[in-house]
């Protein structure tokens, strides 16, 4: 599969902030981390965050914002607006930032799908410029108690602009992320939620599904008999229902393949459990790109 | 499903070696840490490690046996014999045992499948007594060079004697094993397969066709945008085709059920990906067995 990928090479050297006031939509791991980050490295730049009240008391406890709100109208004279809440949220978000931000203002989203969003940012009024965008990596736990301004060092952050119109945008957000400490990559949007599908969507329905199987079949009394084998191999699976049913959701097309990919090579595994060919081929292919995926 | 474990509670407050004369025939991960435990544990004890010349070569440097051969001959006089090769070639050399043996001895192997050898075991020559024996969990390497004397620490070790006949031997494995620092249960032979079908072999099997997956659907460039999601579930997928091929082989009436299990699952979330009905509940429930496999 081809991976169109453009490396920018620029450096941030002064501490003016590229966005003087930054909007955070939803303080969960990410949303947190950026406010976190952001703070730390321009303490010029004023961080609005938004989310419920809960998380908010918690985000003003952690100092990871200045301005503390459950409304968007908060994020009137934003220049920059994030929205980090699970990806059909954020589709609803950004419907109503006409009524609510009064200034042009770069918009991006952190959200693991791309094409729905893009397409609903291309509707947005022409003060406005929509860049979808992905960090990728995080942490094996979610949620703003493990936000850390370091989460994004040195993890790619990917960037899905529409064509020439988002160019001056583009170019903020990468000096933005780079600052952040992540490695922005620009990559075709069909691109993004088809490698998706396969390197972060499909392990994590593939998790879920073993560990449910893997419960029902065996109980507490089989669980306790397991190894790092299957605790490795499930780690994913204590991810929010809710994050992934809309991550599913706006991705079902790739994601479908994905999965009817690795059931047919779970059914060509199991049609051979005697013989053991194709197991031999699987397990060494595998072993080979396990490699190439730790080297 | 039910898992009936016997508990034991003894432990070994003496250092007089529960076996005197130890043949371990082949020197892997789990062969190789039994050596070196039992030379640690019992300095009277003679630890003969049987494999080819260059597993033998690194055993002596490692100082993992007292005595090193290719040829089963050197066990005339063992009164332990611990089978841990690939599990097809542990039932190849119980085959081998009669013309070799010459002393009364107690016959184990440490195989993740054990209905085929527990049978085989039944027609040795009376001085022989077999019992299936199994130590959980492991290290993410194989390999002698990973082998270390505390690979049993705390870890189950499963044995699945043949009814009553086996009584003494099955006390003196126990406390064997105990002095290896192992917790050791007695299990039926066919839950054993069947619950291991679920705990180990289905993960492993998961874990390499997911990575064949993925590595074939974005290569190189797709796997450098990898997170920890994929490098975790896919810990497995380096694991070796040979020894596992044999597992498979000898439980494929379980591995299958357990493979169609989990293929059925991923059908429905398959089929579900844009409601996310299905996916929710799924995921819920993978979380809170999670929960109870880390607790």
């Amino acid at each position: 599969m081809d991976l169109p990928v453009i490396q920018p090479g620029r450096s941030t050297s002064t501490r003016t902030p590229v966005f003087g006031k930054i909007g955070i939509v939803g303080l969960g791991l990410i949303g947190g981390s950026i406010a976190l980050a952001a703070r730390e490295i321009w303490p010029a730049a004023l961080v609005i965050g938004v989310d419920n009240k809960d998380v908010l008391e918690t985000a003003m406890r952690l100092h990871a914002i200045d301005v503390a709100a459950d409304d968007l109208i908060v994020l009137a004279e934003a220049d920059l607006v994030i929205l980090a809440a699970p990806v059909r949220q954020n589709l609803a978000l950004l419907q109503e930032l006409d009524e609510n931000v009064r200034t042009p203002a770069v918009v991006t989203d952190v959200g693991s799908t791309k094409r729905q969003i893009v397409e609903a940012g291309k509707a947005l009024p022409p003060r406005f410029t929509f860049v979808g965008g992905h960090p990728l990596g995080g942490a094996a736990a979610s949620g703003l108690e493990h936000a850390r301004p370091d989460l994004f060092k040195g993890r790619p952050w990917l960037f899905t602009p529409d064509g020439d119109a988002s160019g001056q945008a583009v170019e903020k957000l990468l000096a933005f992320v780079e600052a952040l400490g992540a490695v922005p990559k620009v990559v075709d949007v069909a691109t993004h939620d088809r490698i998706l599908a396969f390197l972060s969507h499909l392990p994590q329905l593939t998790a879920s599904a073993l560990m449910h199987t893997v419960g029902e079949a065996v109980g507490d009394e089989g669980l306790a008999l397991a190894g790092r084998g299957l605790i490795d191999t499930t780690r994913l699976a204590s991810s929010s229902s809710e994050i992934w049913k809309d991550i599913a959701a706006t991705n079902a097309d790739e994601l479908g393949v994905a999965l009817d990919t690795l059931i047919g090579i779970l059914q060509e595994l199991r049609s051979d459990l005697s013989s053991g060919e194709r197991l031999t081929d699987i397990f060494e292919n595998a072993s080979h790109w396990r490699k190439r995926l730790t080297k």
